[in-house]
């Protein structure tokens, strides 16, 4: 076989990529495996594994331990995003953070929040509401729920120097937690809050942490307009 | 030490968390290797080492192969989302698909899509827009560049039946792709394709993928309201 050979993984990668891509391995197929390939490229296995990994997890490959890697049947990428505390989001932009409390009280909630928070109708939580500035303009409005019977520590908080954001991030632990993203139009209250026109379209995301079964909290995030999200794949 | 035992990996991750919380390890903080972590948690190493890789996933620890593993001194969720095509997005949510082509042309682009794609200025691309439904509802209009110079198949498609979504995905190999997320008013244009009031706030993704240095395509989605990218942490 006259085949090149393939210093890196990432030329490993882009012939193992146009071989998919050319149908030489259809959708389903099982590949030769990594020492085979290692052979055939003239590279060390390690370097054949590490492209398969990369083109497992970007969606090309699927595999399975003891049956072998396939090309995947329906390619899905997939995407890594980072849920940072929103004072570093702001730094790694070079700007300067800035936080204000607009509220703080102790209440129940509507029922869609205590439904999805799991928590009991009448059990009353601590609401925050409060602004992330960036260079003294508004970059995003929280409004959060903090259910105090996990996080008893938060109902002796201020929360009007340090973010629940942070503050939370550093004392309540949580095991796994729901995202969503979403556009949504500002309302009156948070078209003020961001000093916006009403109805301006905003980035919103809606994230409730949970410590196993038990709600820790649920944040909506509105960010102010112009705001983008990136990633790679 | 009176420990009790750990069973599952995933008690042991539920404790390193507590320990995390509870600053008994701070951020930044080498955490005790993962045999002694075996001897203390009077379990197999296996379990320490799924336990801290999810961790690791997670941002809650950083692993390095000598230095040993440490507390993230910036917690860090990370999420994963999968990019999937559109069509088996709508039929995953058990409705059925349909496409609509509203525009083929070939033309030279406007500077900012060239630029973003780094084509020549006056070179032409292949410009589709597009109709995603679900269930006979408008789902998601797209506005597509297509670089022909390195998809040369893509000219001889009319794109009428299938999707460029979906023949991209089989066709045109990539190696690596940018993603941003963002909320958008609806234009006057955007509105009648999906049958919405002008302004609405769209949500928004942007994709260009790449073939090492050269752009393959690029793409905006704009998803009809009430839309939600959801994941997990």
């Amino acid at each position: 076989m006259n085949s090149p050979t393939f210093r890196n993984w990432q030329s490993v990668q882009d012939e193992v990529l146009r071989r998919i891509h050319a149908r030489e391995w259809p959708p389903g197929a099982l590949i030769p495996n990594e020492a085979d390939l290692a052979i055939e490229f003239g590279c060390a296995r390690s370097t054949v594994n590490r492209a398969l990994r990369s083109l497992a997890e970007s969606g090309w490959l699927d595999r399975k331990r003891k049956a072998g890697t396939r090309v995947a049947a329906q390619p899905v990428a997939k995407a890594t995003l980072d849920i940072a505390v929103i004072r570093h989001e702001v730094e790694e932009h070079g700007a300067t953070y800035g936080y204000q409390l607009i509220s703080r009280s102790v209440a129940v909630p509507p029922a869609p929040v205590s439904g999805t928070m799991k928590t009991r109708a009448q059990d009353k939580l601590l609401n925050l509401r409060a602004l992330h500035l960036a260079d003294d303009a508004a970059y995003a409005v929280e409004d959060r729920w903090i259910n105090t019977s996990v996080v008893p520590d938060a109902a002796a908080e201020p929360f009007d120097v340090l973010s629940a954001n942070e503050w939370l991030m550093q004392h309540a632990p949580y095991t796994h937690g729901d995202i969503a993203f979403s556009a949504v139009q500002a309302d009156q209250q948070d078209a003020e809050v961001l000093g916006i026109a009403p109805h301006s379209a905003l980035f919103a995301i809606d994230r409730v942490t949970w410590d196993n079964a038990v709600s820790v909290t649920k944040v909506r995030l509105l960010f102010a307009p112009g705001y983008k999200l990136r990633t790679q794949i």
